[in-house]
Order: C-alpha cells, then structure tokens, then sequence
C-alpha cells in the first residue's frame, strides 16, 4: 500500500485507527475456548467488528509465538483473512526485529513473504544494515523512535555533546535509508509535546502511535501535536476494544469502542480537511 | 544453569565455543531434503558432531521463522533434542527481542516455557522495563551491547556529553537491574580493542561473541581483550561450522571445524588456569 492509498483510506473511513491484535488465550471470553483454534475464531469476531471503523490491523507476534507453532499458524490465518476479506486494510507485524544483515533477512522473508504483512516494526539498536534488508519493494518499515514505556527515558532521551537526544539521532540518520514512502516511526501516545520535537526533523513521515487507553495516552495530544496534512499517524488501541467485554457479545463491545475512537478522530480530521 | 556451572564445563571440556544453528533450508546438503523434517535433521547430525567441542548452541529464531509454523515446530523438536541428550549445553535463544511489559512477558513465555532455552539475547533500545520480563529464574538475559555489525556505528558509538558512548550507558545502566549471574553482554568479535573498555564496566560478566568466522573477526583477539579469570566469554560460530562442506560428510567436516576452534581455545584457556 502507498502512502498516498493509505491517506485516501483514512479520509473515506474517517478514522486513523489501528486496531492491535495483541490476543491473549487467558483473556478471550471462555466459550471461544471450545473451538478448535480459539485465538483465530476470537481475530476473526473482532476483525469484523471493527474492519469499518479502522485503516489498519496489528498483530502482536508476541502474543502467537508464546502459543508456539500452532500460534505461528493461528498468525497466519489471521493476516489472511485479512488480506482476502478487507484487502484495504494497511497490516503491521509487530515484531521490533532487528539483526545482522542475513539475519534480518530471514526475519523479512517471514514476515513479508510468508505471513504477507505490509509492514513491520524494527529496532534502530543495530544501525542500518539491520534495517535495511526490510526496505523491500512495496513495503514499510516502522522504526522505533520514541516508545511509549517508562524505560524510553533510560536511552532513547539520552543526549549527544550537541544536544541531540538518541531518539532524534534515530530520526535523522534513518533518513538516509530510506523516504518517507517507505519509513514510518513508533512514536508513544504518552509522550506529548515531544511530538513536536519529532514532527520538526520527521514532517512528513507517518507516526505509529501505541499508548492510548491502556498505557493511558491522550488521543487529542497526539492529534494536536502530531498530525500533518496528510494526517500523518496510526494510532493504535488493541487492550481497550479486544476486551471491552468477556462475554459472548464481545463483538459488539468491540465494534462500539472501535466506533467511538472512530468518531473522536473524524473530528480532528476535520482540521486537515479544513486547511484546503 | 548458573554461572559457575557454565565456567566448570568450559574447564572440563576446554572450549568456550557456542555453535550457532543459523540453518537455512537453501545452504544445507541437498540429500536432506528428501526426508521429512531436512533442518531438524540437519541439526541433529551437526549437535551430534559438535558436541564435545562445544559448551553452548545458539539456534537464530529467525532461520526457523522464515519456515513459518512449521519451523517453529523444528526449533523446538531442535531444543528439546539438545535438553535431553545434551543437558550440560547452555541453549541460547537468539532472538534479539524487547518490548513494553506485557508483550516481553509473552515473548519470555514463548522462549523460556514453551521452547525451553536457558537464554535469550534481547535489545536494550526500550530500556528497563522491556528487559526484566526475561529476568525470571535460573534464566538468563544477554543484552545487546556493542554488535558486530557495520550499522553498531550509527548509535552505539555515540557519546553523551560526557562523553559515555551509548553501548557503555546500557553496560552501566544494565547493572541496576541484574546482576552478572542471570545477565550477559552482545559484544562482536570485530571489537577488537574495545574489548579492554567493555572490561573495565563489566569486569565479570559473560560476553556473548558473535563475528568470528565469517564476520572476520579473530579469536585470538577476542581472548586477548575480553578473557576474565572465569573465562567469561561464549564465542560464536556458525556458517564456518554448519557449511564447512555441502556433501554427505558435513557434519564430519563440522565436527573437524568445531575441534579446530576448540584445540585453539584451550591454548587461551591456560592463560586462567596457570594463573591460578
């Protein structure tokens, strides 16, 4: 998917929604125990709940590889139904890979190629050409910049003998490796202004925005401080809709909060739409 | 296995070597393909041949990922052969993950519970909070510090204001959160000299090695810099040993790479013991 696709969805749907498929066996309603691959059944009921009110699906592989390899599996299925049921759905692995060159290699080919994702997180740690084996043709590397987590103060904030914190240091130098119809960052809802400082060296670049709801980021900071013209971010929200409720309507739990993060966002797209 | 445990086999067996079982389905001997399971085979034979030179494997998720579910069941046919054969091999996860709380904590379960490995190598980009869910017992994290690769230029090299480089900072700043008997360090072969700095912040602490062989570093260089009294050191090799020939007889040519590497580790080893 281009970025200029992935704008002309979030205008049509009104949303800059992603929706984290971070599933827990332990915390899906019992009853769906009963099937035979439960975590599946469980994407599917929230993937069709939710398809109209977000742009974009992000699977947790954390969440599948601890199942294992039926896990893997249950993975796979769940990028699939995706691919064929909502083929406008942008869709992310969250993985936060990163290795030697052959090594990210491998970890691309299984990502791309095998589970058929648009795009992956990576961590910048090991430098460019642990990053660049993913910059495959129509695809999208997502690059950890400032993360929504405590330990994002231990060195992602640590500055150089010139000021420049790590996490711009990131920013820049990833510049060079590839454009802005390729790269996208992982900035934290729960960092603020700071998307201030990070929409001066990255204008133009998407955000991948985890840390509203649970981790308690505010999506109006994020809107105000992080949109550009062509919106410019993914929020995502995977603990607030996944288990809004544990009952058998947990569907439709999911489809009322998905819409209701749905319609706050169509008001802030109103800014950018506005502006023209 | 604990610290002392480890150090007691590199004694006995005179070799601080970890193999690492980077296997990929294109490189292995052709005839192995005929049989059900080609890269568990693989292994298999390569464990078998490498196993009194050796004191620790280092299967790369990623090589199996790239498989999808069926590799993932490879690699734990793989572990799982090792625990029961081998048990004194310290078995190494590479893996190289971290993430928020919730999702470290997943990957834990998927590395530690369900594939059964004594270790886990994991980024410190996300910082603390990312990296004590695999702090659990008797496991043992090994956190990326200096790498091997041309990219551990781009920001682990660089310096504060006060002039602590940023791959000394995770050192430092690691410590605070476990001690040297569950947490060991990524340190490339290709480091050279930088081995004598890593020593002065972390004195005792195990270093995984990656870079010798193929990389083009050198082990003489790596004993020389990085050798504490208690060894303290896991070098790593994997391509030299798993593709040292492509014929019916590789694993007889590993096992000749494996003994080669070890014939020379026990030269360094008696730096330690005639100190004693």
């Amino acid at each position: 998917m281009t970025r200029q696709q992935l704008f002309e969805n979030i205008i049509r749907k009104q949303s800059f929604l992603c929706v984290g498929l971070d599933t827990d066996i332990k915390k899906i309603p019992r009853h769906l125990l009963e099937e035979g691959d439960a975590v599946y059944s469980f994407n599917k009921a929230i993937i069709d709940a939710t398809a109209d009110y977000c742009v974009a699906y992000k699977p947790n592989l954390a969440f599948y590889e601890s199942l294992g390899a039926k896990g893997l599996a249950t993975l796979e299925k769940t990028v699939t139904y995706i691919r064929q049921t909502y083929p406008d759905q942008f869709v992310i692995a969250d993985a936060k890979r990163g290795d030697i060159g052959n090594t990210s290699e491998m970890y691309a080919r299984a990502i791309f190629e095998r589970a058929g994702f648009d795009a992956v997180t990576v961590a910048p740690y090991m430098g460019e050409d642990s990053v660049k084996p993913f910059l495959l043709p129509d695809k999208w590397v997502i690059l950890l910049a400032l993360t929504s987590n405590k330990g994002s103060l231990d060195f992602q904030m640590t500055a150089d003998a010139n000021g420049e914190r790590l996490f711009e240091k990131v920013l820049k130098k990833s510049q060079e490796w590839a454009s802005d119809e390729q790269l996208m960052y992982v900035v934290g809802a729960t960092q603020g202004k700071l998307f201030s400082d990070i929409r001066k060296i990255a204008p133009n670049h998407f955000l991948l925005v985890p840390g509203v709801g649970a981790q308690g980021g505010s999506l109006k900071e994020v809107a105000e401080y992080g949109m550009n013209s062509q919106c410019g971010l993914l929020v995502n929200s995977s603990r607030q809709i996944l288990y809004a409720d544990n009952t058998e309507k947990f569907a439709d739990a999911a489809r009322r909060e998905s819409k209701k993060v749905q319609e706050e966002m169509a008001e802030y797209l109103q800014w950018i739409t506005k502006e023209k």
